[in-house]
């Protein structure tokens, strides 16, 4: 018999089941909880909302297969990142998109599109693929304590998913294209915004657009960088400004 | 049948088998251009050695399946950073260091050791499993069009790993530890060591090792990263002080 131990990972709880000091698992977090972690009464452990909030918790009874806990603590905005960072990649294959999302929610990313683009050679993600890429955002979101869930969507198109970003920091770093060096990068902003072009890279009308709604080109570097490391990459260094 | 394309990887050939103006691939390497990428005579590609020269070439003659070249151009050190960029990780499961590789290496790794670390929980990599990172290595080196082959090791231990460094600038990233800000990151120097805690992270005696080694302490920011976003994160962000 193990003993209960504290569970290195949050869990996640709907706004609406936290009433006043008490909290309610939904019956796929409390099995978890329960039997994963092997949580008794009185084992401390977190839960998060996805909406800012983390909530510092104490297991106080289960019923019918729910795990109600006592709130001790709570904090507001707990591993969040003090900007926005929008992520908008050209659509990959789904195994890349699936990596992007794994590694981008925990460092901080705030959105993640991906619009197809002129050498994705295919339509948006479906709902059916979309829901796989929020489980692991929401997945990410737990493991690695964030406590604001990261959406996930999959735009028409690449106008559709840069056109409506407001003020803010904007780069755009082409896996293909090599800009020049990026001494440029500034991102002390409450948003920003970060593009990178598809497997391919992006055709220069698509580069075009991006530069007339203010998107300054950044070089990744003397080696070629696959989509993904690109995105994973460029969202590290911006984080690297912003803590 | 399909045009005959410029392929879009460079190809591997032994230093030894550049003979002059002419180089000749290897079996496997010449039926990935012969048949994969359908060249005939007068296709243009790249070749590297893994020692840093790229070679432009054209394809020349295909004898007995052998795929001779007459060389065209040569570059040293194409796609390499200007420091060698070393990467020590504390041991996770094989396919967290199998992501590792697949995107340090496009990130300008320039060795890649794997020490078993106390929360590793196993002991170095057999000869199996480095053959296996040594093949990705090989690959992602081609396909980002680098020209320095990166060596994947499992030395004993931490100790064994980092004891040998030599003279750089060397920072130490614990995916548990939350150090204070890094404001002190300054890595343009032509050796940079970079060290990250195995999953579950270091040990207080791993890090006292570290810090007597002159290692200092940086921050990955307010969220939890897994060992092997840590490793890519940070290995970007040092990568964005040397482009």
């Amino acid at each position: 018999m193990r003993e209960p131990r504290r569970p290195d990972t949050a869990f996640w709880v709907e706004r609406s089941s936290v009433l006043g000091d008490r909290l309610t698992l939904d019956p796929s977090e409390s099995r978890h909880l329960l039997q994963v972690f092997r949580a008794t009464p009185g084992t401390p452990f977190e839960a998060v909302d996805g909406e800012g909030e983390a909530y510092d918790c104490v297991l106080e009874s289960v019923s019918n297969g729910l795990a109600t806990a006592r709130v001790i603590g709570r904090e507001r905005d707990r591993g969040e990142l003090p900007a926005s960072v929008r992520l908008v990649v050209g659509l990959p294959e789904l195994g890349a998109a699936e990596t992007i999302v794994q590694h981008a929610v925990p460092l901080g990313a705030t959105a993640i599109d991906f619009p197809p683009c002129a050498r994705s050679g295919r339509g948006p993600l479906g709902e059916e693929r979309l829901e796989r890429l929020r489980r692991l955002a929401k997945a990410a979101t737990k493991q690695s304590r964030r406590t604001r869930l990261c959406p996930i969507g999959s735009p028409e198109s690449l106008e559709a998913a840069v056109s409506s970003l407001g003020s803010g920091a904007k780069y755009v770093a082409d896996p293909i294209v090599r800009a020049a060096r990026n001494d440029g990068i500034s991102p002390m902003q409450p948003h920003v915004a970060l593009v990178i072009g598809p497997p391919g890279g992006f055709l220069d009308r698509e580069l075009e657009l991006l530069r007339g709604l203010g998107f300054q080109a950044i070089s990744l570097g003397p080696s070629r960088l696959r989509t993904e490391t690109a995105a994973i990459g460029l969202l590290a260094v911006v984080r690297n400004y912003l803590i």
